[in-house]
């Protein structure tokens, strides 16, 4: 699957900077428009539009401009490929460990 | 939380490379010998220890010497600073979806 794995790679490589995963951080919260976004972080504004495109071309953010505000949101799935790839990692005793926490739940349901 | 970012810093920049991932993969099925590990890739032995380096500093790997063989294992709770992170970004609409899944769970219990 060389499709997902760049995707991944584009994804991790993005979110490694500390600054990139802020702007993650905040948008997963609501979009932002570019000059709020920027406020909170000590650098020029050319400098954090750099960051914007890094994310924007790992698929993390997409933007839209509205006259001459432009509006960045967190893609919504954005971060599904990280998730799948960290499921796929779980060990032999997290993978008992979850189907023992089916079969608990099956033979002991939950009281309500 | 100063500890908590400079460890996702170092989980991700490791994660970022796709041998390192690879090798990240292959522990999560069970631990191996470097020179097994070494076996599919395409690289002097030194480089991929190197990758090794990059793994262990950042707490992925751990790695135990018994007489000339060197075992490399995935370090339990590894990823769990990325599973923590991946959960805090979840968007207003997929926390409101969580409910939603918790509610439907709790007024209608899956029949067994």
């Amino acid at each position: 699957m060389p499709k997902y794995h760049d995707e991944l790679d584009a994804v991790l490589r993005a979110l490694a900077d500390p600054t990139r995963r802020a702007v993650v951080e905040r948008l997963a919260k609501f979009p932002a428009v570019v000059s709020e976004l920027a406020a909170p972080f000590p650098m020029a504004l050319p400098s954090l539009m750099q960051h914007l495109r890094v994310l924007e071309d790992a698929g993390l953010v997409t933007s839209e401009k509205h006259g001459r505000v432009r509006t960045v949101s967190l893609r919504p799935g954005a971060l599904d490929v990280l998730h799948l790839w960290l499921g796929e990692q779980r060990t032999p005793a997290e993978r008992q460990a979850d189907r023992l926490g089916i079969h608990l739940t099956r033979t002991h349901p939950k009281e309500t």
